[in-house]
């Protein structure tokens, strides 16, 4: 079974209760700490490309600039430090104050689950900048083997260890998770929370004092995060069941994640990371020139075009690349395998073998 | 019995549905159309003095400018137009764009409750000056007799239909409500509702647009509301336990609340206006020259002081009137009359006694 790290030995470290913050599920938190970060329009945060557009959406509310970096496709959408750099530095010359970079781990669309040596990197780059670390974890249940699921915060904390004074206890760093994903996927009742390392007291100060005008996040939903934080341990009444139910989704998520990536293989254009967690896949499609030029006749992005012919044609509802960013002339679509049952993998195949058909 | 208007029927005219907005809690309403509202620091919203705090909280973190006014004591913390006329005239000599009166009915923390010709007088007032309405309406179900709780809802929708082409159809109107107040009682799911009135549909759009942002309220708070604004009927099998929780939690908090006032009527330098709803009373203090210089030495506020004072000796809490605000060289403190038995009453007064014989 390839499962382990929600419980409260997930980080190797400990953690201090002063520093955790309940939230209204992860996006209330994302929203805190932004809300804490951005002073004016020149503050730059780092967002990865493509992104869950809760990032975007956030930082324009606050008028601040997001500071855009693309995931690197090429090699199972990890994240790329030299491109990284680039970015800072382009947006440096602009005048932009990166303050902050935003790391979704697992990622959200990509589905993609980073390295400890990518993880170890950003840590790396965000000493060297100056760098607010927002790592984004709400998927960390849901990472398929060979991969696995390393926390920035034990990675930082290791860095912190094995290298005392070199400044790693500067970098600080906020990790965000929720119970609506994962195995817990108990998503209306907004729990969440946030736990800050190495921020200043008078940082930690100032966010809750913000948390507090909010008062509190719902009590159900606080409960839940505890649940999750501290599931059964072997030996008390409910484990035998939880472990059960818990692997039966876990599986049952993979078998899924499987059947779709292989659906994709015998799609023509279409080319798809192999699953390695969260609960997406994010395929690139190569469309037709006429397919583009009839998406464009209608007055659609051609993404947009073909998720909307696929959803009439199949009830199958995806969501085009383009309403998380793309490189210009990508298209993408992203899946969930969350759906019960495989029998609409097929319909997909089929709906697009013969939409092709018409527009080669 | 006085409680009614939690009903459907509460305002005798219809609601349209897309124009009902779930929300997590009041709180987060407000901080919606603040959102919407402030464009920028010369943005100024009218609110009310003494105010519970999250007005001046959200204002500050959209860098807006919130324009007191101060509510009438003598007259039962009513709104004083003419004092509210002053304000607006005086912001915008300072150049302040004045776009939002913020009433909260019952008051918070004064108790008041409004009259009709008073929410009639708000309301041509904004008509008059181009505002918003938002009328924080969470303690609409605590209101005694002979006081009536009017909703601006009705108010408003009354002005419109008995003066047609007098402009009463361009007065934006947001009522708020939550679960957490009232007889409902249920603070912790996080469940409230606004609703727009007369707001053109492009601002409603970008209100749309942005409760989008977080997703969902909490999945209870949302059936918590649908219960309180659909209470069971006459006839259906919870009625007659319901009205009877209803009542018994109804009479108990008007009863407390008469106790209160009783007390304050023999405590020395206090004056407070009857009980009239909410669930507050906001009395005024003077307090004797040597108590105020003795706060002054602890490098406290008197009315700070004189509530701490009173933790101590009777583990009773109030809350200082600079917490809300008040006028230059007034004092007063906010009771809240929820917590069981009256016991504690005369603890308060002997208190009150004996600190006073100290400091006369």
């Amino acid at each position: 079974m390839g499962y382990t790290n929600i419980t409260p030995g997930r980080d190797g470290y400990p953690a201090n209760p002063n520093n955790l913050f309940c939230t209204v599920g992860a996006s209330a938190g994302v929203s805190t700490i932004l809300t804490t970060l951005c002073a004016s329009p020149t503050t730059g945060i780092l967002i990865p490309v493509p992104q869950y557009p809760l990032y975007t959406a956030t930082l324009s509310l606050l008028n601040a600039t997001p500071v855009p970096y693309y995931l690197n496709e090429q090699n199972s959408w990890s994240t790329d430090i030299a491109q990284l750099r680039e970015e800072i530095q382009r947006a440096k010359a602009k005048g932009i104050d990166v303050k902050c970079i935003v790391v979704i781990n697992p990622g959200n669309p990509t589905g993609a689950s980073l390295k400890e040596e990518d993880i170890r990197a950003v840590i790396d780059l965000a000493k060297e900048e100056n760098l607010v670390v927002m790592a984004d974890e709400v998927y960390q249940t849901n990472v398929f083997a060979p991969n696995k699921f390393f926390s920035f915060k034990r990675i930082l904390s290791q860095a912190m260890e094995q290298n005392p004074g070199q400044g790693y206890d500067h970098v600080p760093l906020v990790s965000l998770h929720s119970t609506s994903k994962g195995m817990v996927g108990e998503c209306g009742h907004r729990g969440g929370y946030f736990e800050l390392v190495n921020f200043p007291l008078e940082i930690a100060a100032q966010i809750y004092k913000l948390v507090s005008i909010s008062l509190c996040p719902p009590v159900i939903g606080q409960a839940l995060v505890e649940l999750m934080v501290n599931p059964p341990k072997p030996g008390s009444p409910s484990y035998d069941l939880y472990t059960e139910e818990y692997n039966t989704i876990f599986k049952t998520l993979q078998s899924r994640a499987q059947g779709l990536y292989e659906a994709f293989q015998k799609m023509e254009g279409v080319s798809c990371a192999s699953p390695q967690g969260s609960m997406y896949l994010f395929p690139t499609i190569t469309l037709p020139d006429k397919l583009v030029a009839r998406a464009e006749k209608d007055g659609k992005k051609p993404d947009e075009w073909y998720c909307l012919r696929l959803l009439d044609a199949t009830g199958v509802c995806v969501v085009p690349g383009s309403g998380f960013g793309q490189k210009e002339g990508e298209w993408h679509f992203r899946t969930t395998f969350l759906a019960g049952g495989e029998e609409w993998l097929d319909r997909i195949v089929r709906f697009h073998k013969e939409l092709f058909d018409g527009f080669r």
